[in-house]
């Protein structure tokens, strides 16, 4: 079983997506990833983890960005309730004041979507900068900053499917997909919950540098890549 | 191609594992992850990731805990060719000097592990703690500070299979595994680069608290895992 695993395994990561040409135009180099209270690690470092090995192929800068500048802590509003401690404090780069211009924005999820106050500078900011972008990317529950800003009215989007009724409650005529990876509808792309971030991200990737640029990145995080349509979640948490 | 990989993975991650019961005796519950400058990205937040989910099924404490408390950086020691800025800055919990008493002692990889006066400090800790701990456990480079400070000595591992010569330089009689995802020797986890660093602490998840708890962290992450034996970048990068 596992032999047939690894075999298809290893067809899909070598093949399946090969063939896909770089973007023509500028390419994106300026990207911002929001940090706030309650942030899920995953979702901002699966993605920055990506973003620091494309890093090594071409020209980026990577800057982490929250409402005052200072530090945002993984750790919830109440505690869990096993007592667990299980904190995290990472300094931003810039606050939403002082963000350099940038090409490319990304929101992650965690338990701080579920906070109004936490999120209201991040959607506003979000709604600020979205016109300006390239490349608008959610990850998981961060999908519910773009459709609280409006940005996916009317558009096909996903999500974490395990907070599916939480996010989709927001926005207009947004075309929910339970079954999905990740979605991109014109230059915005949502992915679903968690590590579904880092291929959305690699998607992205392959989709504007092309497959040779994605297929390093991704041999060298030594990810085995599952594309859009290969989804799971959506089954196992009951959509 | 995609619904046939879409099956075969739905199946494995619903039953391959099936059926681990926890370990008896006390659960290991304090858990320090190792910081240091030019950390890998997800190295350490892809474990931090699965640890904190782990956080609200069982109590767990989880602490960063670098050289002087301070802040530990991503940023690497030259500038990248490409002129990329990647940088991320976190803060840590304790230093070497008053990191509290550990369960589990996790150190992950990045190119900081090339720098010996950066890796000296972590070497010395880890050598220093191993011999009170439950768990040892490393996650890409970071396989080269337990095999500098002689615990893999006689051991099966593994390490990032993209950087296999620089770590199978270090260490005595050590077996090094170069077609392995993880390797469990005694109380030792080693695994292969950054990502499967997080099948490595799931698959130790379920190795301590059994299947039931450990799909339910995978579930959550809505992530696709793959076993001990499920690698193919031995082979892609030329093992």
């Amino acid at each position: 079983m596992k032999n047939i695993l690894t075999i298809i395994l290893g067809f899909c990561t070598a093949f399946a997506v090969a063939n896909v040409d770089p973007q023509p135009g500028p390419k994106p180099k300026n990207i911002g990833i929001a940090l706030f209270r309650a942030w899920q690690p995953m979702d901002v470092f699966g993605v920055f983890e990506a973003l620091w090995e494309l890093g090594l192929l071409t020209p980026i800068n990577v800057y982490l960005i929250d409402a005052d500048g200072s530090a945002a802590m993984v750790k919830p509003f109440n505690p869990f309730a096993t007592g667990s401690n299980t904190t995290a404090t990472v300094l931003a780069d810039y606050s939403f004041d002082n963000a350099p211009p940038l090409d490319v924005w990304i929101v992650g999820g965690g338990i701080g979507t579920r906070d109004n106050a936490t999120m209201a500078p991040v959607i506003e900011f979000t709604k600020k900068v979205y016109p300006s972008l390239q490349y608008m990317i959610s990850v998981c529950t961060g999908a519910s900053v773009l459709a609280r800003a409006g940005i996916l009215d009317g558009k096909r989007a996903t999500t974490n499917k395990n907070a599916w009724a939480f996010v989709t409650q927001f926005g207009q005529r947004i075309r929910w997909q339970p079954h999905m990876r990740y979605v991109r509808d014109g230059n915005v792309w949502t992915t679903s919950g968690v590590s579904a971030g880092v291929d959305g991200i690699l998607g992205w990737i392959e989709y504007v540098w092309g497959t040779n640029v994605s297929t390093t990145v991704t041999n060298a995080m030594e990810w085995y890549h599952s594309g859009a349509n290969d989804d799971i979640f959506g089954t196992l948490h009951g959509l």
